[in-house]
């Protein structure tokens, strides 16, 4: 089979670019590569392990960083999202989420056999989620848990997650924080925003090999979402004991000290993202979501590309091969009409070449419109 | 922080010579180390990526190798009898298990809830397991599930699956073959079997890096246990819509080929063990289970290095320090009364090299004892 990754020079995928490698961790990835690796030195909880030193990394790196009392490194955060809900899984029946949530929390709710309700967001052009709106469903009925997602994964949106928190405290609600798109990219911090658990992704936004998750929660919930088997010493449920054993976890270690640092320059990001926004929409690209845009995560809607796929022989793949051509990919091959697009850690000089890709493409077309 | 791997020469640790990477799944995992990797040309299913072709593996290639109709990569071994469990968990009370099972059963039932009956072993020495005993058992409450650990993680030892499968199916009770330690290391097949699911482990034995698994069944149970979320179009509840995403993966198909090929060479693998007991027999280590050995894995009792210790001036540590100084290692730093060794792909040199190592170390110590 062929096992070569064609993988274009910037690809603008909003799932790629924050789960790029840094040197570190492509060391560490062929360090510790086969099967077990890190449980070498392992007495029985993979937390634990001080050689390499993965306990130091989880009882006070990523605590810290996080801003939370307790964490743990997770299969992805999906597997997070659902280790916290089947633990408080009987404080309600339904779980109450923003509509722009990501589908795995969705899915999670499901495999908890919770039902889920959604907060609507305030739709076209800027979906916004207005946090108040969760009150008036708590104060129904109160739900298991509360997630916002943080910022979602379709539009980039940056809800008020300070003032949910309040309102869940008020109303006694946990609340989870999903920052699959946050946490490693932009400065988060659990005890600022106030809410009770943190979600975090090692392959989205932290620079790691997936799958691996972060999951960051405050001391009061630690005996409920880690309480220890009792038929197995030490070990704890949810996570099965160990979660992320292998060269995952030592790729997210690898790479955090960059990770700490690059948080710091997140205004850079945002200010890249929305000079882009700026550009693409002179060319007749509308950015929707949150506008000034606050993330490098960019939901657009683009007619005039689309109109160029109704008549062009290549139908919609014209816009793939064009980009393709340019060393550009992370657009789904054959879409026109929307699509997402991330500037995470892109140079001025890349966007430069992708605004000029994007506006080569609709001249060079220009016949079809 | 320090992220070198402190590695011996020659691992005896059962966890970690099924995984030692191919020089086919080191370059995989180099080529598909970031983040999300393996989701470029995603469509919505994991399973169904064509680009790496993940869809031929999962649904050619890994299925004929387990001899099943559906199977599905994992976050694990465990993660996979969880989610078979969790999906059957409403057809009994209780889970009934071998009594060599693996820690991660007994998790993975406490997380369903459900309790956990065992059928006892035959104890020291042999440790065997009778599967007739399964059979009182559900004749008296059928379980949701039965599990064999084939073979188990301590002793080795392989039960008559095959019978067990018999009992199972006249008494209409599913069986899940637990085969971290026999999948990629031994020719077994489901169909042949005639058990219900398999599980295997990428990182224990089939030389991929962690955390993945692999999770195989008859058809009848697909629609149980990858039945399809009713928010997520096309998504799998029980794998949270896509389970190991990531370089992971890629490994576990690039050493696809030399692990099928190395199954064919078993029988060797269980004469070199079968040697190898023999020796440190005369050594005076006794080997518990099963005896002729059927399987690489081994627990040994040393009474002999066990004396040494109580009054060596490093204790324990003896015996870790003369094994290290010889490469070898794998035997956690201070034990000797107990522990577990596997010869697995180790060369009949090698071999001869652990026997020697542990003759001369004796030997050093003759005048303690």
């Amino acid at each position: 089979m062929d096992l070569k990754r064609e993988c274009p020079e910037i690809n603008l995928n909003p799932i790629q670019r924050g789960g790029i490698l840094t040197p570190e961790a492509r060391e560490a990835l062929v360090e510790w590569a086969d099967g077990y690796s890190v449980c070498d030195f392992c007495g029985g909880r993979l937390d634990k392990v001080q050689k390499p030193n993965i306990q130091e990394f989880i009882y006070k790196d990523l605590p810290e960083f996080l801003g939370c009392d307790i964490a743990r490194t997770t299969n992805g955060a999906r597997e997070a999202i659902f280790a916290v809900m089947h633990s408080l899984r009987k404080r309600g029946k339904y779980i109450l989420a923003d509509g722009n949530v990501h589908y795995t929390t969705k899915i999670a709710s499901e495999l908890c056999e919770l039902e889920l309700r959604m907060i609507e967001s305030s739709g076209n052009p800027e979906y916004k989620i207005n946090v108040e709106d969760f009150r008036t469903e708590i104060e129904t009925e109160k739900p298991a848990l509360a997630v916002l997602t943080y910022p979602d994964g379709n539009y980039g949106n940056i809800p008020d997650a300070k003032r949910l928190s309040e309102i869940c405290r008020n109303l006694e609600v946990p609340l989870l924080i999903n920052g699959a798109y946050s946490v490693g990219r932009m400065p988060v911090k659990l005890t600022e925003i106030g809410a009770d658990f943190i979600v975090g992704s090692g392959h989205k936004s932290m620079a790691a090999s997936g799958p691996i998750g972060v999951l960051g929660m405050q001391k009061e919930y630690e005996s409920e979402v880690l309480r220890i088997s009792r038929l197995a010493k030490g070990k704890e449920i949810e996570l099965l004991g160990c979660a992320s054993r292998g060269a995952t976890l030592m790729t997210l270690i690898a790479s955090f000290p960059a990770v700490k640092e690059r948080v710091i320059h997140w205004e850079e990001e945002v200010q890249k993202a929305r000079r882009f926004s700026q550009e693409m929409e002179k060319l007749g690209i509308v950015q929707l979501g949150e506008k000034p845009h606050n993330h490098d995560l960019m939901f657009f809607e683009a007619p005039i590309l689309y109109e160029i796929s109704e008549k062009h022989k290549k139908k919609g793949f014209f816009l793939y091969q064009g980009l393709k051509e340019r060393g550009i990919g992370g657009i789904k091959a054959g879409r026109t009409r929307v699509f997402k697009i991330s500037t995470y850690r892109l140079t001025e000089k890349e966007i430069d070449k992708v605004i000029s890709a994007f506006s080569e493409i609709i001249e060079e077309n220009r016949g079809l419109l």
